[in-house]
């Protein structure tokens, strides 16, 4: 047994105390939980033995910071996490309550597990255990732990932003991405960006009855219906003028490698998705519509009368919340203003329609062709067992691109998640072999980048 | 000054009294309401000296009964209206409290002044004035008034259905339309039918995260604007086959009439309406697109995420408040069969879509060549100096259409409201001199009925 054979209790007992703490970002009544999370996190960065274990006070929840910068000549790694939560709604589908960790099939269950405090944990566990046995690191590392990520992580994004100096790094290590199957060790290499905003739809200036009035007064939702598959056809192609014009194809060596990873597209279809059929630009392949291709999505959609029975009402005024999932190399920027004219271009008469900004974010691709990732890719296959997959994200990972922008340096995106983590859905859960041999992975790592 | 004339002021002490009564029927607090509202109405016909006044208990809201049938050999009139109103808000628009009656410029604001407490008193005192002047009426009267218009009048529908011998009466008058212009004496002579029901789209068995699953997941949003415009399309035709068959167009008559009648389309397009623009089919002139034309119409829209900021979710489900009017000679029925038909086949893939019935009501044509039409019309242009109009209403009133399908009888329906009278808005409003000339305009009409 090795040495984190040895601690698996006592990371276990440290991990459940970390997700017992409801810090849930979104809600301002758990305010005092992130407080106890964050400093949770500078106690465990304190009996570890890195030095300056703070918290950065001052914009939104803290930022738990700590170092240690006794490896000169070594590279430096800038370690990242989060420690705030999604809310655990709806609580009645939980088997057990979502903040009293409870372990069944090898897997850890509570809100957070995967996402992300028990992958910022194993982060902290691989350097304790280096420290613990060595008294020292093979590598410098600064940690940087948020507790707003589920919340847009803006704070974050302007610190990183207004302190290179103190950051100055070679690599980031990002903890938050998963494994594409159980027990294949991952790297992910790409993320795509995102817009996100509101189309709002105004007709009359006020509501209607639709006896009176049907048939000659303009219908925002009817409106708002006629834009949406104006910006997409039936069969999930954006048709917004030149929004695909930068869009960069994956090579054929990462679709070759693709497509031999190990995936059932009908388990997928049917249990994953829980769907009759999947969706999506019929000429591409399904993982790269996921990975590599931009998506419109609306994510929710208000207007009207929707209580129970009838009431004949045009409303005034229609909403949609609405993003664009981008990828290299697509400009938030310029995908905001081509959104914007085709909504212009589509909105029907009688009605205006206005696209509302409310975030934003690049899309991120990082060459795997560096030591980083290549140690990592080695670190992972050791205690693994097995070689390791580079795959991409379809999700937007913000800080990826602020590090990459503000600091110059490439994330290594070391997941130990997995697909069926159920992140921010009830039963989220962490798989605890993932987590242990997390630990001693990450451990590996600061081996091999050191040496 | 004559009868009626003197006694203004007793008018419209009584009609506060009756408006001070928040009788809204959509909100369960207000049964205690409802109940006064309803005994206030008995009472009301029991003072004009009306013969078995009574509350008929048992469904729902009350129905308020009165008879006087001491005219035998001459015509009987069934006279309907409500006395329940719509609930009030957004109470912050109103000028004046909604349920303390307030007069300036010659109009009453209050809930229920118009729709349809006003018109309903109009009828009463009409046939008070009548008997306190010569101790009999010139015809017989049977009042039938209800308390659940504004939620769908179930109630009485059952009730004519089942008591055609007590109903038992050669016409209906039906005080709760509007004129067409001010003091300009109308009688609408059609009202469409409706089809109101929900539009539920179903896509995965659970919310899924639209940076993971976007561009594989079905999205039931984008999905049900796919279904709203495959039924409709651009410029307002409805796009389900068969929907247009039954459609009997207006006479070259009708038609012309409509064209004579004193109205202004910039006015109604940028007052009534508060537009930029009107919609609809465009090759179809504005009233007969309003009156004689069957439309397509979403109340109401909900799904997903549609609070404040950003959540990155691709929801289950979305549903759609939607309903279809309907001309002669449509049948409900018939048109439900052939929008479930249209939306089967309209669904896009990786979803379902269900259209449920909440509820339906037949459009009503009334030939106006009839002697009780006649006489009303005759009656209005008397009281108010200018030739009556015949109009029809986009509205649907589906108590007309019980008549003639229980009761075998026409409706005549003489309304005294104006067309910006805010029904079901803030600011409801009566027009007094509308209201005082109708009680005349009644008394005339049952008195020209029974010479």
């Amino acid at each position: 047994m090795n040495y984190y054979e040895q601690h698996h209790q006592d990371y276990l007992e440290g991990l459940k105390a970390f997700l017992r703490i409801p810090s849930v970002s979104t809600l301002p009544e758990h305010k005092p939980d992130i407080q106890r999370a964050a400093e949770f996190v500078r106690n465990e960065l304190a009996k570890a033995g890195l030095a300056k274990p703070q918290l950065i006070e001052g914009g939104g929840n803290p930022l738990v910071y700590a170092e240690w910068l006794g490896a000169p000549g070594k590279p430096t790694l800038l370690l990242y996490g989060h420690y705030d939560v999604q809310p655990p709604d709806p609580l009645d589908e939980w088997v057990t309550p979502p903040f009293e960790p409870a372990i069944r099939n090898d897997n850890i269950y509570a809100r957070g597990s995967a996402d992300d405090k028990g992958q910022t944990y194993i982060l902290i566990k691989a350097v304790d255990g280096l420290l613990k046995q060595h008294g020292r690191l093979p590598v410098n590392v600064k940690f940087l732990i948020e507790g707003e990520e589920e919340v847009g992580g803006e704070h974050i994004e302007s610190y990183v932003n207004s302190k290179p100096a103190l950051l100055k790094s070679d690599a980031a290590v990002i903890c938050d991405t998963e494994m594409f199957a159980p027990e294949l060790p991952t790297i992910c290499v790409g993320l795509r960006g995102i817009v996100y905003g509101e189309l709002i739809v105004e007709g009359a200036n006020h509501d209607l009855h639709s006896g009176v009035y049907g048939g000659a007064a303009p219908n925002p939702m009817q409106a708002l219906a006629e834009i949406l598959c104006a910006l997409k056809d039936r069969e999930g192609h954006i048709r917004i003028p030149g929004f695909y014009g930068r869009v960069t194809p994956p090579s054929d060596k990462e679709r070759a490698a693709w497509a031999r990873l190990p995936f059932n597209e009908k388990e997928y279809t049917e249990k994953e998705v829980g769907a009759k059929a999947l969706v999506g630009e019929p000429e591409i392949p399904l993982l790269e519509r996921l990975w590599a291709r931009p998506t419109m999505e609306v994510h929710g959609i208000r207007g009207g009368f929707t209580g129970e029975g009838a009431k004949t009402v045009i409303p005034a005024r229609a909403l949609a919340k609405l993003s664009f999932r981008l990828v290299a190399d697509q400009h938030p920027e310029e995908a905001v203003a081509q959104i914007r004219k085709a909504v212009a271009d589509a909105c029907p008469k009688g009605v205006t329609a206005e696209y509302k900004l409310i975030h934003k974010a690049p899309p991120s691709l990082v060459d795997p062709d560096n030591r980083f990732i290549h140690a990592a890719a080695e670190a992972m296959q050791q205690v693994f067992g097995k070689d390791t997959v580079y795959i991409r994200s379809g999700g937007s990972i913000p800080i990826v691109a602020a590090f990459e922008e503000s600091l110059g340096i490439p994330s290594v995106m070391m997941g130990f998640g997995l697909p069926d983590d159920n992140l921010h859905a009830p039963n989220e859960k962490l798989h605890l072999p993932n987590f242990f041999r997390g630990i001693e992975a990450v451990a590996r790592y600061l081996q091999l980048l050191g040496a």
